[in-house]
């Protein structure tokens, strides 16, 4: 099992690596980036101060071929929303870190906006900071070549453009996926500002290849998840063909699909960026349709999505970022999106709340909804850093500060995903009462099998989905294989035992994940959050939404019952 | 006693008129716009929507010859802080509507960005709506002026200028003084934003010279009341000749004076912007060094700044703008500060929190300290609504974020004023505690004779200061009044018994101000805040304040037992 923390601080320049201490050491992910930063961030200090600690921590099981289980979490006090955050994401970091026996980075200090840029280097003969201030201002996409360049095809990577350099609250940190491509990413809360404020560009990780030695027992688990993933209508065929955009009409067609900065639940050209649209492209046009962005995943809902020519443009055009940075700017065009999405992802800038932002100032009266050029032109300017780039990418709530818009969707200063509560109202509880803000993977309600416009129906299951999603995130599962381990929790207790030697129950692991929810919670509160702030944003409670004319009524009671366990 | 509330829906566009109910006669100022809007305001309603309510109060004993006792306060959910928010000034308006009988005006609805701008004209036949959509855009003077050649010259106004029609969280409310200059500001906390949402530009009130007759008992106090201000060595005196700004070297002296965004507690050049030199300067030029905000005031602390050929700048120049357009941005020119403040005013934008937006942005390298045409450019781009503009309109915050800028003084979202916390320490208990945010007038614990820089001795007189501060501010006597006011309470109560018929002792008048103390933190409660938020900036704490090499150290007990009443 793995054991070793690395720790860095970017001020002193120092780096130590010690062991885990007995009472983390079956803390992973999620649970293991919060531990860490409760214990060891003071939750008023400033988001870009060397207070602030960076964590990255591969899923507990992270390290094998196991599918779909090798994510990277990473946290910190987020800088949009001013709360503890966690962002996961797939890629190949955590496989290789696992594999040099890394649980987690602990990276704190602060580096001077003038100061040299610096790089992580981690490899079997330990880690190391190195200068890289020749990329200084580089988009993701050159930086990741030239450093495969230096360091090695195989070098994974998590890495920062200019919003991060910038330090602006929305940038994320950039994860390279197998083919090198930074297109994973710890999207959401700024995580990539934290990296900046520490002074790192990129951290690059390689294994060299070293493959630990697997007992039967693993082998076997690894064999038998694979083969239910692959029996299950949506992981073994739905989600390869489709990739999160089958949610899309879906979404529309229950009335929830945000459009034009949430004035409207569907979207009159949603069947133009749908996922048959999307699907018939890719296939139209030689791209990819289905891929694994994680060693080992057999899901496959990644894709790369290409030009007209068949050139690449970004892989991987995903349900979010098409609604955010299409129906919800009013784009109709799959092309645009992947121009945008691809932009973010070289700035690396959250494309959701890109999109959310962009949609405010749409509604401002700044552009026009649907105008694609000027929507890019817009995201460039992200980029260069102009005035109105960084009030971009401040998110959702500075831009519409700046300019008198009362219809901000967000919760806790970050912008909500691609589901507009009013009408998917289990996510409304997400949204509300995560520690996380406005982030639907603490607990994506879409999946739930309920009337999801009854208000009163949500609690129970939507309360149940966050702390199985707390457990997934801890051990590096994807939430996509929920359909299987949530279904057949025998196999998540078989993971655990084969691969870490833990005879847990998954009902064990749903109390644990109790406990991480409140420690999450505690750090909020102590960082000045009050159950005031686990609401959604006025309008959505009296400003009806079409075409369901519903307001977001789910019962006051359960909103202050949800952490009563 | 005046009876009457004015409603004012701008949505509708209605207008009502009703006595004032029996439990809030007694109520004006601070006292009764805290009362209006814990009853009428959602807490979680956003400040821009047409649920906020504008609220407008004379003092309770406004309406009269007695000296400084004519503010106006305005309160609503700010747009800055997202809490309760009052802030009182003075001018001819609380004067006007007293002697028109009225208790308060309560503006609620909200108009669109595009909808013509209206007025409102209250008169002795009472209170009408009009169109004044050809003021749109117009600074406050060119307004000023417009409205007083149509309204004459003896209406006085309130009105908004380019920022508030913006909505920008730090928009002010201008109030015209004697001379019809608009240049009292109900200035913090983005009230103009509020006006502006309601799509007031102005708010015109003419009493038509009514004067009620007084009762010999009124005389008497009103000339006892002036003589002991004359009496007293700073109401009498000082203030007439240095104006406000008679603390500047003092403050400096005493190590707290925010100079190059609270970096240094002393400036340089501070001689170059204090009391003396502003006193020369008006009196070689042929200013006015002495100068009564309201009608009846003996003490006379502003002035009318002009240039080097005597030609009107702006009235009154005064020490938190010199300070944070001064020493705080690197200025120590008179001139260029006079300029920056009658630029504000005009825009109708606040110069405080301007000065340390300005301050944050010099920190981030996007001009330099001392630069005074560039900050000058800087401010007009406010009053155009560029981008940069819109977000310094935003405020520090806004701007330490979008530049990732750690080192950002404010509290509850608003900038401080012009005291270190550091070195003048009562000050940063009434930065933390009020319900205000970083708003010295809550507690201007400088006039407290302690020794600020020792953290033990804080606590009791600072928040003595608070509750006899919110009972100046109900009355609507200025703080400057305190000298005597406070030292000869049996003053107070006889203003309540000759202009009131109200039996009421000083130490009932401290008691009730605990109960609205209570209630505007309970409306923050229901909005979100949070004790951690009730404290100052980390950095405050940790990063050590020259000259006196301290930081904010007050003890933590005292933070939490100060509303322990």
């Amino acid at each position: 099992m793995n054991r070793s923390i690395i720790e860095i601080d970017t001020t002193a320049r120092t780096i130590s690596t010690s062991e885990i201490p007995e009472n983390q050491r079956l803390l992973g992910g999620r649970a293991l980036t919060s531990a860490l930063i409760c214990a060891e961030v003071p939750p008023t200090c400033h988001s870009l101060s060397g207070e602030n600690v960076l964590v990255a921590a591969p899923g507990l099981l992270a390290g094998t071929a196991l599918s779909s289980a090798n994510r990277l979490s990473a946290g910190a006090k987020s800088p949009l929303t001013g709360g503890i955050k966690e962002s996961n994401s797939g890629g190949v970091v955590a496989h290789k870190l696992a594999r040099l026996g890394v649980k987690a980075l602990k990276i704190r200090g602060r580096r001077r906006p003038g100061d040299p840029l610096l790089g992580l280097h981690i490899t079997t003969r330990g880690a190391s900071l190195l200068e890289l201030d020749h990329l200084r201002g580089k988009g993701t996409y050159e930086s990741a070549r030239l450093l495969r360049e230096r360091f090695g095809e195989k070098a994974g990577l998590m890495l920062i453009g200019p919003a991060g350099e910038m330090r602006l609250a929305t940038a994320c940190i950039n994860i390279t996926d197998p083919e090198g491509e930074p297109c994973r990413n710890l999207g959401r809360g700024g995580l990539g500002a934290v990296m900046g404020s520490k002074g790192i560009k990129a951290i690059i990780v390689d294994d060299e290849g070293v493959s630990p030695a697997l007992t039967p027992e693993v082998r076997e688990v690894i064999r038998r998840f694979s083969k239910a993933l692959k029996e299950h209508p949506v992981t073994g065929e739905k989600f390869a063909r489709y990739g999160t955009t089958m949610t899309l009409l879906n979404v529309n067609g229950l009335g929830g699909l945000p459009t034009r900065n949430f004035s409207r639940g569907s979207f009159e050209n949603a069947e133009a960026i749908g996922a048959d649209t999307l699907h018939d492209t890719l296939e139209r046009r030689d791209g990819m349709v289905s891929h694994g962005c994680m060693p080992g995943c057999v899901i496959r809902c990644s894709n790369k999505y290409v030009d007209e020519k068949g050139e690449a443009v970004v892989g991987s055009l995903d349900y979010e970022t098409v609604c955010l940075l299409g129906s919800n700017i009013g784009l109709d065009s799959l092309d645009a999106v992947a121009a945008l999405n691809r932009l973010c992802n070289d700035i690396g800038i959250d494309t959701m709340e890109t999109g959310v932002a962009l949609g405010v100032l749409a509604e401002a009266g700044l552009w026009n909804f649907g105008d694609a050029e000027r929507a890019k032109a817009l995201v460039q300017e992200i980029g260069t850093g102009t005035p109105l780039g960084r009030l971009i990418g401040s998110g959702c709530v500075a831009c519409g500060r700046a300019y008198g818009v009362e219809r901000v969707p967000a919760v806790k200063g970050q912008g909500m995903a691609a589901y507009d509560p009013r009408a998917i109202k289990g996510m409304g509880l997400t949204y509300a009462l995560s520690p996380m803000g406005a982030d639907h993977t603490a607990g994506n309600a879409i999946v739930l099998s309920v009337d999801h416009l009854d208000p009163d129906v949500q609690m129970e299951p939507v309360r149940d989905l966050h702390l199985k999603t707390a457990v997934l995130d801890s051990l590096g599962l994807c939430i996509f294989t929920g359909r299987v381990t949530l279904e057949q929790t025998q196999f998540v207790e078989q993971m655990c035992s084969a691969l870490l030697g833990w005879k847990v129950s998954f009902a064990e692991l749903l109390k644990l994940a109790q406990s991480w929810l409140l420690r999450e919670r505690e750090f909020n509160r102590q960082a000045g959050f009050s159950p005031a702030q686990d609401r959604l944003p006025r309008f959505m409670y009296t400003e009806r939404l079409s075409p369901n004319d519903t307001v977001f009524d789910v019962p006051e009671r359960d909103l202050e019952s949800f952490y009563e366990f």
